[in-house]
């Protein structure tokens, strides 16, 4: 059985409804329906709308603002820090992107640390903001603690994305967009529905052994940071996990750690803050800030022709560049519509009756 | 048989007198010194005085320019391209992220990418130049081509380090510092030496299969980008070491990806080079252009704290917060001295009778 497929404009349409029947202005619920959204066209299905309800039942709990006043509450020409008033992430973080790039056009680079948040979509989205600009945009966020630190049996983390965005002149431009795990939480959701194992390095249980078993993060277990185990570098991916988790949240005065709230309603935050929120992170960085745009762009079809060319091992067309995969996906969403798994399906139907927006497959 | 133990005194004064002798001036031949040594008094013993001989032999070539004119050619006020004149990197390094820090002073953040440089020694140092002026301290380098990209046989990128530098107020600094490769190529030198097997997924064969010999990167095989292999997320690996070769070169004008002029003198440099030399890219940030220092450093306590102390797995004392054992074994080594392979040794007083510098225990 196939799964059913929506058109873009459908559920653009669906989850627009929604935003606006929860309190958000016309325009925020297009901005953040644009962000939803762009995780289903790149084939980060995890991150779209299959989260629509989770971001309701949020605004349910009150713990999302849809009428959020985002402000700047401390700033220098390079740098912000914004206060998201429990916005929606997917509204908040573009608005800090937009501080970002602003800064970056009259001093270089812009940086700007986010608090009082929640989540923000796919981090692909805010870092590829900055390209039309012929800048580099960077984006991370902290997130719900799922990730044990090496050598722990703690969840002291979340899989903490980064992305980052690169122009180029004729070739498309790098987008790496990636957890800091192993294996990011939406590839074992994907398990757990198919009842499927997991490679060994994906996941410990509460007692940090490894295991196959996808769903031993609901039983105490939890996913392990890029790396896998010590010997594989595991310590370099809590590395980056906590890189981004500092410069997302104590950077910015949102909760880090093991105090990030949790994204699902029916978990409660930690009734001890150490902040406010999630934080997000974001850069942009103007290119010809550096050297003159035109000469960055044609080195980096260069770099991007060189690397797509190289002889590959047998079995495998060529090197992936970062971006090629989720880009292709698009064109073809965008043309022949975005399959959801019935579970969603059913989910967005629950939600269309509660909220009196009908959910029908156009 | 044991190591033999240098002092560090001993050792500092036969690099100083080498780099003299090359034509370093007095104040230049300290700064190569003291950056080369970190390395050994931080237990990276493979970027420390064991690659001295490979700086000259670069030198006799006409590969490192000793008296260079280390020079801005681009700036903007958060920005900055330096021309390293072929300097040592050692030298040229220091410099750069010395900008770095100055324009942060002025405008909250500085970024300073390098062009036309040598191997900077670990980027640890670089980034922990940040740390006494309350800022955070990024560095980052590309290097000789030693690395395959997931589902290639080619070496097209080095081990491409990352090292982030966080202060905090009681707690020592977070300092994380690490290769983008499942194990640094000094961890293989090591198993070379002592004749050991590597483990599965830090090295392949010429042809792409996974291999426990750790000499393969000798007969045309490669390491590995952190993950190991797709499946464990090596093309995170790969979009690390290709986000630190993009910042460092195209952002500059240096040689990237397999244009990269090797480390060592016995290999000529690519003769069609993109750009000048090998590249680096340096960020600081000061911590009070987000929030007050104090603050900021009081929270870094507390996440430092939350996580030394997480509930570990059987037979681990604690997580291990980065920078930690570095700082350890440099308190001891400068107490007790820096252990010497051998072949080092050997090497050291084969240099110091061609250059006439005596070079004997202490």
């Amino acid at each position: 059985m196939t799964d059913p497929v929506y058109s873009y404009q459908s559920l653009h349409q669906f989850a627009h409804s929604i935003f606006t029947r929860i309190g958000c202005s016309t325009e925020e619920a297009t901005l953040a329906t644009d962000v939803l959204l762009r995780a289903d066209l790149r084939g980060i299905d995890s991150h779209g709308i299959a989260r629509l309800s989770g971001y309701v039942r949020l605004w349910e709990k009150g713990r999302v603002n849809c009428a959020p006043r985002i402000s700047v509450v401390h700033e220098t020409p390079s740098t912000a820090v914004v206060d998201g008033d429990k916005g929606l992430g997917l509204v908040v973080a573009p608005k800090a992107m937009e501080i970002a790039i602003s800064k970056a056009r009259l001093v270089g680079t812009g940086w700007v640390s986010v608090k009082n948040s929640n989540h923000f979509g796919i981090a692909g989205y805010h870092a590829m903001m900055a390209l039309p600009h012929d800048m580099i945009g960077i984006a991370m966020t902290n997130a719900s603690p799922l990730v044990a630190p090496t050598f722990s049996i703690e969840r002291l983390l979340g899989t903490n994305p980064i992305a980052v965005a690169i122009p180029a002149n004729e070739q498309p431009p790098f987008v790496a967009d990636f957890a800091t795990t192993t294996a990011a939480n939406g590839k074992l959701e994907i398990l757990q529905r198919k009842n499927q194992l997991a490679p060994l390095g994906w996941v410990q249980t509460s007692s940090g052994e490894p295991t196959t078993n996808p769903n031993e993060t609901r039983q105490g277990g939890a996913l392990i940071p890029l790396g896998s185990d010590r010997e594989h570098g595991s310590h370099k991916g809590f590395c980056l996990g906590a890189w981004v988790d500092i410069f997302s949240a104590v950077l910015s005065g949102a909760n880090y750690g093991p105090w990030v709230p949790p994204f699902v309603a029916f978990l409660e935050p930690p009734n001890d803050p150490v902040g406010e929120g999630i934080g997000h992170f974001f850069g942009a960085m103007r290119v010809d800030a550096f050297r003159p745009a035109v000469e960055f762009k044609n080195h980096m079809d260069n770099w991007i022709r060189r690397f797509r060319s190289a002889a590959t091992v047998d079995g495998q067309d060529s090197v992936i560049i970062p971006g090629d995969p989720e880009r292709t996906l698009h064109a073809q969403r965008v043309e022949e519509g975005i399959p959801l798994n019935q579970k969603v399906v059913d989910d967005l139907e629950d939600l269309g009756k509660r909220l009196q927006i009908p959910f029908s497959q156009a």
